[in-house]
């Protein structure tokens, strides 16, 4: 593995990645305090580490040995669907959550190359509806399905008094495996390579707490978007999160893929770098992309700044791969929607991680 | 596996126990909803099943034939600590409830003897204290320590608008593995068996809803117990679940042991008949050992008549193993406090598979 010293707790990188937000800070996420967490979680955890504990690449998941089989290692990440859950209990719509939840799990581990063995589900109500929590369930295990992965338990637990009864929350878990040698290696990512963008479909699950401030439950069924296809700005909030794995794996057979990155909380400012090394800068040109229209209402409601929107939303991109240049047409080809959308520059000292060329007006 | 059309949900098993406790309803715990719940769940996930997936036994974790190795099985379970959580944010005391998760996973593998390898927590707050955050991290990593079990990641979350301020949630997915030929079969126990118990020392991480409307927090700090050791209610109530994997391992050194249970949520009535055959039932005698003065007074309070204590609470037992009538002298040699708490017989007709005989008064 590239990096074994790598921070211990993998996936708190979505959580230390909210830094930067005024408009976030107003949303009631505090972002002194991610960062202060991160530090105290790898202060607790310094006095010792398991031998089989693989380096984590970019942070968003964990990697094991694989006992008796030390050609392979075994993958997990934990995630949930942060305040997503929240639009989806007040507008009663259950069945997309927990493909929401799976999906975003799979493309967690799928930055490492791995593929999904099994998942795990934690839901917590403060009331228990049956017809709901099977309904969350049913999301689960169809994204689990398309994944050849097994639903291999769950847990539900009714919780009065520390959810209100209509609220719930939703969490899982992960393990996959690789090949360790298949483990992609930043180290190989350098200057001139292009970086290949795959578009989102909307917000995933990040940057809600934010949304929930700026476009306020009354006009959730305001019709939004193209007149025509009767979308409203519920169904464009609740929009699932995409899984990229086929598309992934489509790439992975026509080019050469150096590193990938999962565009979470913290966009492409905060997730890009997690992936590169330290000799390289990641240069987006935005208008080689269309930002979706719900961040762009989003944006202007907010009066976001480009710094603000790129660490708070995924602006259109929700997955990207860094490819050498002479396989970037190769890579594009092999999947409907992937476009060049960057490329890799030498860092030079106090230069940015990531720069972002805006589109112009 | 002895029983691959064993339900999928495994660990659902805690909440669907919740059955049959007129004080638990009134504590706000809905018992039909659990069981409707754990319908809806086999029956929304029932198109589709990896076949990889191995039989659960007693659903308190889920099992998934090791790629590549027919020879074992990664054995994985999600718990969290239920409302026990609600005490601790409420007294302000967080280093233990970490290890209280732990424990408990831990002790839902070792059911199929599983060997913890590792784990993955998640947090969720509704306002992110780092030192809060990072005590309760600081527990989780002792107990994984303690079973050479690694942290392998975790998430946080911070979710204004779903968890009041001081309000949090914590849950955990532990993996583990086993060889396949030594997962306990229940169907070598047999009548005459022995049943070993392991003390409980309180609650656990179940019960807690009815225990919180027993015990108003205004006595948490009242004196409870012997006099001289100064403890509290609170003491008592967030003492921290054990491990038994030592005495487990202990155990099975000195004896075969056929079959294992975790005292969990629904208690003996639930947990027991789970790790046993059809043919057989569970007998125990309370007298043979001591109820946990937590649990007497719980009972008294709540005037909890015998069938709904033992369905409630654990009642002084953590965790019971079956084994051979030959081998119980020396399974008890093997670890402090283990007792022969009962024994297996023919079950009949009509006959409950776990029967409980009170201790004369």
């Amino acid at each position: 593995m590239w990096n074994p010293d790598e921070v211990l707790r993998a996936n708190e990188a979505p959580l230390r990645s909210h830094a930067g937000g005024d408009a976030y800070a107003r949303a009631g996420v505090d972002i002194g305090a991610g960062n202060a967490a991160v530090a105290r979680y790898k202060d607790v955890t310094s006095d010792w580490r398991h031998p089989s504990q693989l380096g984590a690449i970019g942070g968003f998941s964990g990697l094991f040995a694989m006992p008796g089989d030390a050609a392979h290692a075994l993958v997990a990440s934990t995630d949930g669907v942060g305040t997503k859950i929240l639009i989806a209990a007040l507008a009663k719509r259950y069945d997309t959550i927990g493909a929401d939840l799976v999906n975003h799990c799979v493309n967690d581990i799928l930055v490492v190359n791995a593929k999904p063995l099994f998942f795990l589900d934690y839901l917590a109500v403060g009331k228990l509806d049956p017809d709901i929590a099977g309904a969350v369930v049913a999301g689960v295990q169809r994204a689990c399905r398309a994944h050849d992965c097994a639903l291999l338990g769950g847990e539900t637990a009714e919780m009065p008094g520390l959810y209100e009864p209509a609220h719930f929350d939703l969490a899982g878990t992960i393990v996959g495996m690789v090949r360790t040698a298949d483990v992609p290696d930043p180290a190989r990512v350098g200057p001139g390579d292009a970086i290949v963008g795959l578009p989102s479909i909307g917000l995933h699950t990040n940057g809600y707490s934010l949304a929930r401030t700026l476009i306020p439950q009354t006009q959730w069924d305001e019709p939004f978007g193209a007149a025509s296809d009767g979308r409203t700005f519920v169904d464009a909030l609740l929009a699932e999160h995409p899984s990229y794995y086929s598309a992934v794996r489509a790439i992975q057979a026509a080019a050469q893929v150096k590193a990938m990155a999962h565009i979470t909380g913290g966009g492409l400012l905060e997730n890009v770098p997690r992936t590169l090394p330290a000799s390289c800068k990641a240069v987006f040109e935005q208008s080689r992309w269309t930002v979706a229209p719900l961040m762009a209402e989003l944006v202007r409601r907010g009066s976001l700044g480009p710094e603000e929107r790129y660490r708070t939303f995924n602006m259109g991109l929700g997955f990207t791969l860094i490819v050498p240049l002479a396989d970037a047409a190769a890579a594009c080809s092999a999947w409907p929607g992937a476009k060049i959308v960057g490329w890799i520059e030498e860092r030079r000292a106090g230069d940015a991680a990531v720069v972002v060329h805006p589109a112009r007006a």
